[in-house]
């Protein structure tokens, strides 16, 4: 039993960002390089979602306690937008509130997976869920699965060679962040077969599920026979309605084990912010073309992207980002490094090993973070330190080490 | 390895607060008792923290991410203030913003305690620490404390009797949720003293910093000797300016375990919403007045209560609450069928057990949660039902069983 100044085992497991090495070099640079490496979009929410437009009336509710569970007019709202949308048996008992996804993953994890038990996280993927296992003495079980599926690999053939005998539950993620990835009817029901094949929770990612480009499109698996019980559906406001400074999210699944989650969460922030709440009520309500517009501005920014960066990824499908295979511009220079000389070079992108750690030597672009004027100019210089990395040219720089400021990580 | 239906060793730890067994009663009722069973004020906030007036401009920052250690502006304001009243060596990487003092009390746990370790709550505390405690798969090892403390018990002998090979961390709350104790200087320094001897963290909730009542006075726990780099102090904007709605708390401490407990709570809640710390941030840069006159006013509610209720319980020497021992009043009937009784009188308190399993026969009485002749009126009613226990009288009622809506349970 250690004690002070010795730390707790859970938090000694939690790293921080890998992107944060490069925070000090990012601090000095005389110009701020364009911000592709965020998870954010650049668009302005639904006008009927503003902060002003739902505070206005000086509403005494917004300031006491409200209910951990999540305003009852949210959740009905909620419900019926999310039923339109063709998610089957919602009630309100089955929808809880939360700090946005990142709660609802944090409750939906620490409900399912005990200390020591594997959960399965599909790859390459959304970086806190890494952490989040890991906060909760489970062991994130990496499972290398978009790019492969993309590439023609059978979904339970890579599922059933990574199943473990300690694993309680399986993180998929679709529209996938960050590669994009929307599966397919058939790979989803495989994905269910596996769950209820092994008695596996599904813990179901669907911050994008607004975001899918047609032919792709977004299906709920928890619609699938058998998994209506043990899914764990995730909803942000974040994504849906570009809220991510209100944190509001949903988890949604069976009364049952969401009346145990519900406690996990109240342990954790007690209850929502009401006025975020009133907020995202109103984007729901009133945010159906908002919804349509943003979905066709990115499916464009996609678009543009899968034709004019020049770089290995497969196309989006869905989502905000499109995730390249660099290895073979990179040789033997770490990551992080060119991670670093870009930024000089006036864009910033995500480090692939945050998103799995079989993805060291991948990047993530951002398409949703700039306006298409703005998008091009950083893909073009995207596309210029490629091609200054293929020429095996270096970096034009005169400037304090960049090394140095990685602190000799990779 | 338990997998689908199973759920956590984590979640299964959880239970629901025991008010919610009275909530189906409360809910029959044909008109809402007199509350003073919850933990929260009936004061509006002060004016500058109104959040009309923080999204008045329409500031796009509010919308995306922010940072998860919490906005540089708030944190400035709050080492400012808090230097202000006398906490010593605050500095900006010492201050981390949380969701409440639930999120603070949260991360702060997680930091210290490993599963398996003992933390030391005194007691009678804020319900809320023996889950966080559980969820963290540490052990409460409730030591009763306030009540002994007041009655002249010896600080020191008391927790070196109580402490275990596996303590690991003390959680203190001064002035104390639920029995309005300030622990005077000398006995503040045991508790201090207690730590340093044997090596342990302290988590010192200090919600009701600004509440404490002459002669009686606040002092920070953390400024004497051995003790800053081993606590964690807790604020929360909930109960200094009457925004538990906005669920915004203050964890703060050495930036070196700090960090760690950033980490845990980006993974749980990863910031909190800006709008939230602009309307605080405001109410600590305008609210001092707000704050003398609210200490005025529940103070003036403090005494009228240690004159005018009519039970067994130590005066509020700050805070917001007295705990009563109603064992005497009681006899043989369970403490919850005479709360579900005092529902039908007209008035709901808090029962003793949420605040520590020795205290079955005790109750919280909330003396902030209404202006003051409302609060007259309840306690009256209050008054009437003792009166009724000490004469053995039946509740005069025409209705439903309350014992068949208490489930049995006391």
């Amino acid at each position: 039993m250690p004690r002070f100044p010795a730390l707790s085992a859970e938090s000694n497991r939690l790293q921080p960002a890998v992107f944060t090495r490069l925070l000090p070099l990012l601090r000095r640079l005389p110009e701020a390089p364009l911000p592709l490496h965020i998870g954010d979009t650049f668009l302005e929410p639904p006008a009927a979602a503003r902060l002003s437009a739902v505070t206005s009336s000086e509403d005494r509710a917004l300031y006491p306690y409200s209910s951990p569970a999540g305003d009852a007019a949210l959740r009905d709202a909620f419900c019926r937008r999310w039923t339109d949308k063709g998610l089957q048996g919602l009630e309100i008992p089955g929808v809880h509130v939360t700090v946005g996804a990142t709660g609802a993953v944090q409750a939906a994890i620490r409900t399912f997976a005990s200390p020591g038990d594997d959960v399965m996280i599909l790859a390459p993927f959304w970086p806190l869920v890494r952490g989040i296992t890991l906060s909760c003495g489970a062991n994130p079980l990496q499972v290398p699965f978009y790019d492969r599926v993309r590439g023609g690999a059978d979904v339970t053939a890579l599922l059933e060679a990574a199943l473990t005998p300690q694993t309680s539950t399986v993180y998929v993620c679709s529209p996938n962040n960050p590669d994009g990835t929307v599966l397919t009817a058939a790979q989803q029901q495989a994905v269910a077969d596996f769950c209820v094949r092994h008695d596996l929770w599904l813990i179901s990612d669907e911050a994008y599920c607004d975001h899918a480009f047609a032919p792709a499109a977004h299906r709920f698996i928890a619609n699938l026979p058998g998994m209506s019980a043990r899914t764990a559906s995730i909803y942000t406001a974040s994504k849906s309605y570009a809220l991510a400074g209100l944190r509001l999210g949903f988890l949604v699944g069976d009364p049952g084990w969401l009346e145990l989650a519900r406690r996990v969460s109240t342990h954790q922030v007690y209850n929502v912010p009401l006025v975020c709440q009133r907020a995202v009520q109103a984007a729901i309500e009133t945010g159906d073309a908002w919804v349509q517009d943003a979905r066709a501005q990115y499916e464009s920014a996609a678009s543009w992207v899968a034709a004019n960066l020049d770089a290995r990824f497969q196309p989006a499908q869905g989502g905000g980002y499109v995730f390249c295979d660099v290895s073979g511009e990179l040789g033997d220079k770490p990551a992080l490094t060119w991670l670093a000389e870009l930024l000089v070079e006036g864009v910033s992108i995500a480090p692939g090993v945050a998103f799995g750690s079989d993805y060291e030597r991948w990047v993530r672009v951002c398409y949703m973070s700039l306006p298409l004027p703005q998008l091009k100019v950083a893909i073009e210089r995207l596309n210029r330190s490629l091609a200054r990395l293929r020429r095996g040219e270096s970096l034009a720089y005169e400037g304090p080490s960049l090394e140095l400021d990685l602190g000799g990580l990779s």
